[in-house]
């Protein structure tokens, strides 16, 4: 995979040529500072949309580099079947490591639930630093789909959210087996704190219509139990 | 899950009763020092042979806490079907958390490969932390037995030690998706380098009939790619 670099907002481009982008920021400085770029050197950028494009440096400054986009493909990396995922985020490293791997394994959308005993109270500067690391991710998995981060929401907020057609799962003790729930074309799964969701949780999302499954005999840390989740629905 | 503490040598007691043991080290000094452990208090222990200990403190010292046994209960959080692991380990962080996963999703066996392209050398003082750390995810996750990380090896070497009715599988560019692959009652398993394994090495494991399998669309980590292989084997 060639070096990769992340441009917002999305490149409107409609037949390639011609076209200018910007890249600042951190994106910049890595391209001139470590990469040692030059003028005509070519790139890869994506935007999020979906597409990759092929780019040529045309102007090299000290906070931004401009480039011209020479040719657009659309490049799927996505998952056949989507997954939104609510995780009661763990603290510091394993929210970051989370989030890393949630997107490798290309989790849709990951919504960080608000949880009675959970930990980490999702601020906005948090959601930011969590943005941040799914586009690191992303620069090097090869997605060209942007891992959504949510609004935080309750485990009743976001088990009301959920389509009913959607297979609809919770990670609880004491549910079936999760290798017996084999239906449905989306996937929406929820992951409580290190202490579990609460009884009154996980009755008002059953009686949404959520199920609650089991993930195999030891007890899972949060992070283990979403990136176990998410393998299981992208390779099963 | 109450605090478990993991004691070695392995316990012998055959009837439990009358029989005592020794913690010492970081085991003692967290009963002692955090939990502020009394005599006669109760704690369970486990010897990584299986089986999970009751156990009362009879005599708190600075560095042994003694203990007796006071019953014995076999308890297995592992897999139905067994999962052999060579991986070309990361650096750092990464290789820690590797091993954490690999112990919490039920990994049988852990062999670091030694590859052309792979960055870590495995020494024995690498493999002695790592093993700490195994110790350290079972306490938390349950598991009675450990996780064994098994001596460095080439693939080559690797791929001519598994047995020929287990499915052996190396992740490599190219190969079926691994949701082709279903058969067999164990798993045998090879996760390259960030660059990949050389054609060479595939080559060798494949003569040795291996089969190549890809894990999706897009580029994962050395350590997403062992887990997503584990967590795949173990609830499927």
């Amino acid at each position: 995979m060639p070096q990769r670099y992340f441009v917002a907002p999305a490149i409107v481009s409609e037949a390639g040529g011609d076209r200018r982008v910007l890249l600042a920021g951190d994106e910049a400085r890595h391209l001139v500072g470590v990469m040692r770029a030059r003028v005509g050197d070519e790139v890869t950028l994506f935007d999020g949309s979906g597409s990759e494009f092929a780019a040529r440096i045309v102007k090299l400054g000290k906070q931004a580099v401009e480039l011209e986009v020479i040719a657009r493909e659309e490049i799927s990396r996505e998952l056949a079947l989507p997954l939104t995922l609510g995780v009661a985020l763990p603290k510091g490293d394993r929210q970051k490591w989370l989030v890393e791997k949630a997107t490798e394994l290309g989790v849709t959308r990951l919504v960080p639930l608000v949880t009675e005993r959970g930990v980490a109270q999702p601020v906005e500067a948090a959601l930011d630093r969590l943005r941040r690391s799914v586009i690191e991710a992303s620069k090097q998995c090869g997605r060209n789909r942007l891992l959504e981060i949510g609004q935080p929401q309750t485990l009743a907020e976001f088990a009301a959210t959920a389509p009913p057609d959607a297979l609809r799962l919770i990670a609880h003790p004491g549910g079936a087996d999760v290798r017996t729930r084999t239906t449905g074309d989306e996937l929406w799964a929820a992951v409580g704190p290190e202490g579990g969701f609460t009884d009154d949780e996980v009755a008002v999302a059953e009686h949404a219509g959520w199920q609650r499954v089991s993930l195999g005999r030891a007890i899972l840390r949060v992070e283990t139990a979403a990136l176990a989740l998410a393998a299981w629905w992208a390779m099963r």
